[in-house]
């Protein structure tokens, strides 16, 4: 590391900043599908609003915004050289049912900030990047795949990992993905304009909450991230036979759902003895559902998690051999489909030192900033294909996240805005 | 018992009568709300071209039809005496979701088939009861309690056992049952009016497919039931916290699905210890219901079912103690709302003797016919509280119900037929 090209920040700007941040997530959770809680979902008409704002954002803070072939809200903050590559600063403006306001939204704003912060402004009265690279932001369309089930669509799009197999997904109401691409005004015939390439992009840094109360039982404010967890997303389909509550005799029942609820707790059971897995049942149906029939069938998810794709792979084996022996005492038939897979990524050594230096800058602590491995899904994930990946994790109190209660404080912000724009400066302080 | 006024039914007649019924139980089973699955459900416009069909039919068979202020379709075949009471024969028209096409329909038909081979033709050519009593067959409204919940709503407003609570209860759609009564041009200010009165009723006598199967076990076509099972409805609630799915170590987990999870399977253990007691979760959905997030909220059915009314509230008072038990270890809160409550009720003495006697002159069997208690809910229920009850069930292959594989033959209908007609016969026989 060698001396940074950072303008002093004094605290009253951060402050400021910070202050800023705050209120846009206050602005943002009030673009909802949902009157008293917060849903924004990919390709809605909230989707469009939030792009609109967040465009707004970034102008004012010097960029030049559009928006991609994906959805993604991009601002760029152009180098002198037209040509050269960008620093990708960025998160995720999409959000789960009954959402909190920080999640991905806190990424973006920051990163806006960021931009502010260390822009340059030329003698034509131009905003320009201090730095030999640009800097961008992306607010990123789809990351929870709340919709369609399929996450990190918008992040997958610039990564140049689409897959065309994903237009044919359709959200709860039939309507496919190829479908709300055009209702939203987009061709899906033109997302390949979305992919950046390799030499594109000096690397992708983002900060977000913790989504996990590690960094609030330490006490700390910011960690540096080592990696982000390998996931993978099963839809599981029981079949047993509808029968009537009644008259069924215990010895004659073929219960899907409780072949469903044997399972959700063996996922429990094995995943808790596991080192750094973690799986989780959300959603479960019995079908027909009604109160006085056997249920014939059941449904329900599995998103399971872990540091190390092989850990992970292991466990679902366990999980399918458990799965095999309960259906199979219960004579239910029992299928998974793999609606989403990613492997581990891990944080770029690079970028993981600047964060690194970034934090110790912000919050000045004389002990080594913490580094945690990150069980949740980020647009990291998908961006490792093209670029290096670095991350900031922000302290998340009681690690409530997906959640109305999820928060943030505000001096936190502060000294999550100083850390990253330090790495940024970093950064551009490398030899290239 | 003594001669009856049964006039010879050739098995010719009798066999007509069943191809008759079979062939209307298929015309039923299309009027639906489901392409491909019979769903008819309380004051849908299903109900009413159903209710329309039967009116039809009933007048065919000479009887007077009319629909009472509680949707139920009747048809009256009068005595000579304009003010004697009637014996009540039927059953519902409505079915669960996914339904199979007898539940109920066969209870229907058969009645009307009955009243076509017993009616005398006075001499000024108008259909009349042969007995000092009227004939009165009903289809009823609301028996499965598909769509606001609650059962029996057809039959408990002719029992006079109405809540005025019911008009509150709401369907999936938020329609309220008043709202609904309004919608199918009922008016719920005269719900009274369906009310009988003790001395307007001789009793009342349905046939009705087993769901169970017991019948085709012992390789019989008809028993003879002893008693209606004593059930119980909840709708049961589980609050945990949601909380995101990556970032939250099971140490911090209060998931309500698992909680959820864990009574279902509990209900069915406490209940496969009993004799004659039966648990079912039909209904399970967790919420918010993403992929990614534990579930902060679970809600599910029970039914329950047993011969004995205190056995079932013991067996309830067993599982509360469990759900207290599964939740306080989870971190998790429960509560019950009982929906729905009917002691057992058992046939009265007097009718078991007439379909006993009916099944002997039908069956021919030397042997004495089967008695079975009926874990199932029938309308008989509700009228238990204003008229003897009386049941004919008739063999249901491999005990197949709720479910569209149900099935009942064409011969076990004829003899159902002839049973049930020599059972009233042999009421109209009885010294008065």
């Amino acid at each position: 590391m060698t001396t940074t090209r950072l303008p002093e920040l004094s605290p009253e700007t951060v402050a400021s900043a910070a202050r800023r941040v705050m209120a846009r997530c206050d602005e943002l959770a009030r673009v909802t599908a949902d009157d008293g809680a917060i849903t924004r979902v990919h390709l809605s008409p909230e989707h469009a609003r939030v792009n609109r704002l967040a465009a707004e954002w970034m102008r004012e803070a010097g960029m030049t915004p559009r928006q991609d072939a994906a959805g993604n809200q991009l601002g760029l903050l152009p180098a002198d050289d037209p040509d050269a590559p960008v620093l990708m600063l960025g998160s995720h403006l999409d959000t789960v049912i009954d959402a909190g306001r920080f999640d991905g939204i806190l990424g973006v704003l920051m990163a806006i900030e960021v931009v502010r912060l260390l822009r340059r402004v030329d003698d034509e009265g131009r905003s320009r990047s201090p730095f030999p690279f640009g800097l961008e932001v992306a607010a990123f369309s789809d990351e929870e795949g709340t919709r369609f089930g399929k996450a990190l669509l918008g992040s997958s799009a610039m990564a140049g990992t689409w897959d065309d197999a994903w237009w044919d997904l359709a959200d709860a109401d039939g309507t496919t993905l190829r479908e709300a691409y055009r209702e939203f005004g987009l061709d899906p015939g033109r997302i390949g304009e979305a992919a950046r390439r390799p030499e594109q992009l000096v690397g992708y840094l983002e900060a977000h909450i913790e989504q996990g109360p590690e960094l609030d039982r330490r006490g700390e404010a910011l960690a540096v991230v080592s990696s982000i967890a390998s996931a993978r997303r099963f839809q599981l389909l029981v079949e047993g036979e509808a029968r009537h509550a009644g008259g069924t005799p215990y010895d004659m029942r073929r219960d899907a759902l409780l072949g469903a609820s044997e399972a959700a707790l063996a996922v429990e059971r094995i995943c808790r003895g596991e080192h750094h897995i973690i799986g989780t049942v959300g959603q479960l149906e019995a079908f027909p559902g009604a109160v006085n029939v056997v249920p014939g069938e059941a449904r329900f998810s599995l998103d399971l998690r872990g540091e190390f794709d092989a850990d992970r792979d292991r466990v679902w084996r366990a999980i399918s051999l458990e799965l095999d022996d309960i259906m199979g005492r219960r004579g239910l038939r029992w299928r998974a489909r793999e609606v989403h897979s990613a492997p581990a990524v891990f944080c770029a050594p690079l970028l993981q030192d600047v964060v690194r230096e970034g934090i110790r800058h912000s919050v000045g602590a004389a002990a080594e900033p913490a580094t945690l491995f990150s069980p949740a899904g980020h647009d990291g994930m998908a961006l490792g294909a093209v670029a290096p990946v670095g991350m900031l994790f922000l302290r998340n109190p009681d690690g409530i996240s997906h959640h109305p209660d999820e928060s943030v404080s505000a001096p936190d912000v502060a000294l999550g805005i100083r850390a990253l724009a330090e790495a940024v400066a970093h950064v551009g302080a490398e030899p290239r």
